[in-house]
């Protein structure tokens, strides 16, 4: 097997050491005679994995104490109705939730929120670049937020769109003091943050965390017990923070490999270091596309996602040449997502920074023969 | 390390085959240089592998050609407010549910099910036995079902009582053709089942299908599509269905354990031989209980679970004492819910009939020398 470099946006690359212990604890996990997978969610082996990804999380992301770290399931679409389920209850009904609408991912959380809540766009950034489509953040200063929103929400890396939000928002002043609710999915644990800005955080899990299927949401105390009688109850934060992420079957597995993802990031130097390499990562990239014209990109250049790298080629009638090509160089998965088209190439964290490399060099390459 | 049997209730003990294939295939899946935690969702490798476990599920279980496999997330606990958020559109609301209270988990349905409708317990056998609790499952002649229900529920396995559905009850002509609804969480798999006698059958998988974080639904066509406007884009039945269970990411690898399960059993024989093999590991333990005052049970002999076996040492002040020898022997989680006491051997399909022999000849020899 040759070397092969895997850019898909989530599920996504791991961190090979995580799979290779994963790998030789899988039939005996510490001399326990277990599986992860077989163990009782409240037994003492299982309860230690749990309370050790717990701590090391809110260590790499210096989550203060009056902050909740919970492990749920669903996703960022299940969040998208359980956010509004959990917040909008902070108000007298109906509320309004202030959206932020840069992308593909805040909108479809737009979308979701209408079923439960008056909303209002406070600013979008669709078609206001050179090209149609999303192109970055809006000015701050410009958003028109409501007098006393539940919340503003704000995806804060647009996976699709390749947006990053640069800047943390401040917004409590023009708002009333509403939380500022942040999509994360995927760049968390990518930059440093100061989650005190927060009300919540949250993310799916696939992407800088571990597997598919877990969902992390970093929740200040006082925003729980808000829930509306109609919210599930498993997905009431607040009977989740009571049992510690245990009032139902947490997805043990997911956990206890987002725990290793953990320990990984540590050993990497923290959030700060990974930080220092995704930013050399991306600038080997952008640097690269903006000394050619062979390779386009939309978004303006201090709004563009360390993450997400969306291009494309100048000629299209190339992306099928250029992607069998690419994956015959073993660099997979970097065809974009079908809602706008063209390449995307996920630098998430576990990417190293040859597989940057290679991808730059055969971009090159492959545009001096096309 | 010895031989270790782990009677879990779940999750639970999974068969060794299977946990040695997924070792095997941590970091390479069939040569395509990654993990399946690594792969997209969309991508052609994991499209695979979940049309595959698809495939196998309908043999297993002979699953009409109208009924719906969907992989959700959520749990059981998550299905008590995603099936009456799915169903009680069927009539105008409010609509009235009927319940079977049986146990414990048919207990918590009926609680959360509140939350969305009327609810009428058409029968309940707590503290009808001769012990305090549960005790089996009442007459369905005895059952008042209402005359226009959306559903009728019924928890066909009640993990913690050990109580156990023996037969389909014949409700449809009592109930204005009300559709049954089953919880089978922890005996799926374990027998064959006629799933056309059932409008929906669920379960969590981390009993007889896989890791925890994956729920399981099978679903009749013309039960879509009367979704409540206020039901979670995520977890609305039509929508998991339209998206062939990919409207959010899937638990990718959740689904690729339960593959692995699922073709195991079919190794074995299928469903009807499984069965066979646990009507065996069931008559082993019962028959020992029955043969002996120093251990009692609960369940009237015709409820009895052969999945999950509760019994109660007659002098419960031995009870840590026959943990911490059970525990010496490499017997493992052994102790009953919190909620009932007592004792507790799970012995779902991957559990060998040497693990119940095991677990028969310790309880004697404890029963001798105490």
């Amino acid at each position: 097997m040759n070397t092969i470099y895997n850019f898909s946006a989530g599920p996504a690359v791991l961190p090979k050491e995580v799979l290779q212990q994963a790998a030789s604890e899988m039939l005996d996990w510490h001399g326990s005679g277990m599986s992860v997978m077989e163990m009782s969610h409240r037994g003492p082996e299982f309860m230690a994995i749990l309370a050790q990804a717990q701590a090391d999380l809110r260590e790499l992301l210096n989550v203060p104490a009056n902050y909740k770290i919970l492990f749920l399931q669903g996703g960022g679409l299940g969040e998208n109705a359980i956010v509004p389920l959990n917040l909008v209850g902070r108000k007298a009904q109906p509320a309004t939730i202030d959206f932020i609408h840069t992308g593909s991912w805040s909108g479809k959380s737009i979308k979701e929120a209408k079923k439960y809540a008056n909303v209002n766009v406070a600013a979008s950034s669709e078609n206001t670049g050179e090209r149609a489509g999303f192109s970055g953040v809006p000015d701050p200063a410009s958003w028109k937020l409501s007098a006393d929103p539940a919340y503003v929400h704000v995806c804060t890396n647009e996976t699709i769109d390749g947006i990053e939000f640069q800047f943390v928002p401040d917004i409590a002043a023009r708002s009333n003091g509403a939380p500022l609710v942040a999509d994360m999915s995927s760049h968390i644990l990518s930059r440093a943050i100061d989650v005190s800005k927060y009300g919540v955080i949250f993310g799916g899990a696939q992407k800088n965390i571990g597997p598919a299927g877990l969902t992390l949401v970093i929740v200040r105390e006082d925003l729980l017990g808000h829930a509306l009688p109609i919210c599930p109850s498993a997905f009431d934060w607040k009977i989740v923070a009571e049992n510690d992420s245990m009032y139902n079957t947490p997805p043990t597995y997911s956990i206890y490999i987002a725990g290793l993802v953990f320990q990984w990031l540590k050993r990497q130097g923290g959030v700060a270091a990974m930080e220092q390499k995704n930013i050399a990562k991306a600038n080997l990239l952008y640097d690269y596309l903006d000394s050619t014209d062979f390779y386009v990109t939309r978004v303006a250049k201090e709004h563009r996602s360390r993450m997400n790298v969306p291009f494309y080629l100048k000629d299209e009638s190339l992306n099928a040449a250029f992607l069998a090509a690419a994956k015959e160089r073993g660099l997979l998965q970097l065809k974009g997502h079908k809602s706008v088209g063209g390449m995307r190439a996920s630098i998430y964290n576990a990417m190293p920074i040859e597989g940057v490399q290679a991808l730059v060099e055969f971009m090159r390459e492959f545009s001096l023969s096309n």
